[in-house]
């Protein structure tokens, strides 16, 4: 299998890194030789090289801040215009999200899929805003469209749900769906005002400078319309449900809720209420017994209520390099592995 | 895809019902037929008829206490005859479990297999002591044989382990696989006694009569058995691993550990030491703050840790007839759903 890996930054080097890792078990455990063709990246230039790019080299590269680009030279960085020459069976989307326009990245995807090549993202805009119109195309085309690391990164919610489930009916999804925030609340319960805890939390790479879209939910909310369309079939984008974030809750409110055995934690939840699915993300008080309450720190965690199993929780890394490259691989070996 | 129902107690009877009720799903979400051609049961005699058994009959004779077979008769019970005989596609064997020997459902597992008959199963018998076999004669013959509802009843452990997370290397599963001790565990630190709680979950039917193949912890050693066999590749049996039940556990040792932040778990794991795989089951204190620690009553909950993923865990049911029939439905949309 030929790949595309658009995008060098964490999640791309990490897929690189396992690519490299776990080089004998995709050929022994599921048959596969995966090469990658071509990277790349805005800020890291391109290669392409139809008989195998040197991904280690390009590793040590990319690490050492230099352009990836040996002497062959590349697309220039850019990233379409690589995907329209092309040969390769497969494309890895891991730009950065725009959750405003899904762009680069959706322009990026519709022009694989509609050559013909599967693709798989990590990336929230593409997979929050276009969801149907994309797997609508994948499907004309007769190719996989794969987004599995959009949500929980690694932590395989979508395929449970989906395949592993089979058969259930899913009336709800609920859960943590943004490390950060579960981070920061995690450290007021401790003690640590806001202010302190969000320092924290950008000491630690968990929030950036701005840290709007996690706090005030617009991460959370990007993974529940993922969930809703996913899951659920609700065609749907971010502005059709109601967000709030963490801002407003303080340590006294914690502290408060502590002593009637509750926990805040920010809530991401899609559900059915009749023939309508409606979803929302915002924070709640969720009582010390259930399985949500007791996922601290960066650790993410769906509750699914299926008809058949009632509650079925998973509880995994939300985030992190090496993880949300795994997610991409999951759907490579989804693609092409041997069943 | 024809179907033969060995055994028609809870497990067969909620599976045949799941097929009622999910007949419509099957057809237009994984493009299949169902028909059951024949039910076998010790207890409640036989039916077989190659156009198709009237499941709805089925279950009301066998809900009243009747015999299953209406005036076409059947084969007087004799499942081995039956499945000889029988023209299908798929086996469901969930007969009574014998961990000693596995029988009779190991034979009724082996004929089917030499017929070339796909093979799923509930029962820990036949997997516990002869994985390895079965999964070896599935082989050579070209047909599944599949047992997602031996752990975890419904909850997809083995499907998440050895499909969803496909590519990473699991290093430790760890769990708590029965539901009746954990259930007793649970009501001892609420204050009752070790007699008190066995009592009550006698009265819920959680625990037998003679309840020792709970308390002792010999069904969770038959699920590690087969997690180690299924998920790790130790060709091993129930003899093979230490293990110790619950009947220990005193309630001031519940309340000692407790002032400890930890909480008495009936703990079942099998992990990597160097070249080798070891598994054990027994009493332990976890810390209040691992996902396990909250996993209270009758819930099952398996923590897997993994090379790229770092800690995932799943949390669901582990016992119950729908949950149980559920996780034969998994594997008969695994073999014949279209993708």
């Amino acid at each position: 299998m030929k790949l595309l890996l658009i995008g060098f930054g964490t999640v791309g080097q990490g897929l690189a890194e396992l690519l490299i890792d776990k080089e004998n078990i995709l050929k022994d455990k599921y048959g596969m030789t995966v090469q990658v063709v071509g990277i790349a990246d805005m800020l890291k230039g391109s290669v392409y090289n139809p008989g195998g790019v040197d991904l280690a080299q390009a590793l040590k590269r990319a690490k050492g801040g230099e352009m990836i680009p040996g002497p062959a030279g590349g697309f220039d960085g850019d990233a379409l215009a690589m995907i329209k020459q092309a040969k390769a069976d497969m494309m890895v989307e891991a730009t950065y999200t725009d959750i405003k326009t899904g762009e680069p990245a959706t322009s990026h995807i519709r022009a694989a899929l509609e050559k013909g090549m599967h693709v798989t993202t990590t990336n929230k805009g593409p997979t929050a805003l276009f969801l149907y119109e994309l797997e609508q195309l994948a499907a004309k085309e007769g190719v996989e469209f794969l987004y599995e690391g959009t949500v929980m990164s690694g932590t395989p919610l979508l395929n449970l749900a989906r395949e592993t489930l089979a058969g259930c009916r899913i009336t709800e999804a609920k859960g943590i769906l943004n490390g950060t925030t579960n981070y920061i609340l995690t450290r007021m319960e401790e003690g640590l005002s806001y202010e302190v805890a969000l320092a924290k939390a950008q000491e630690l790479g968990y929030a950036e400078a701005v840290p709007d879209a996690d706090v005030l939910g617009w991460d959370a909310l990007a993974k529940v319309t993922i969930i809703a369309n996913a899951i659920f079939g609700k065609k749907s984008t971010p502005e059709d449900f109601p967000c709030k974030g963490i801002t407003e809750i303080t340590a006294e409110a914690i502290a408060e809720a502590k002593s009637r055995g509750k926990r805040f934690k920010l809530i991401g939840k899609v559900w059915r209420d009749g023939d309508q699915i409606k979803a929302s993300v915002g924070p709640e008080e969720i009582d010390l017994s259930h399985p949500l309450a007791g996922i601290m720190g960066a650790t993410n965690a769906v509750t699914l209520t299926t008809d058949i199993l009632g509650d079925v929780t998973i509880v995994g890394p939300g985030a992190g390099r090496t993880e949300t490259g795994y997610s991409t691989l999951v759907d490579i070996i989804h693609v092409g592995g041997k069943r």
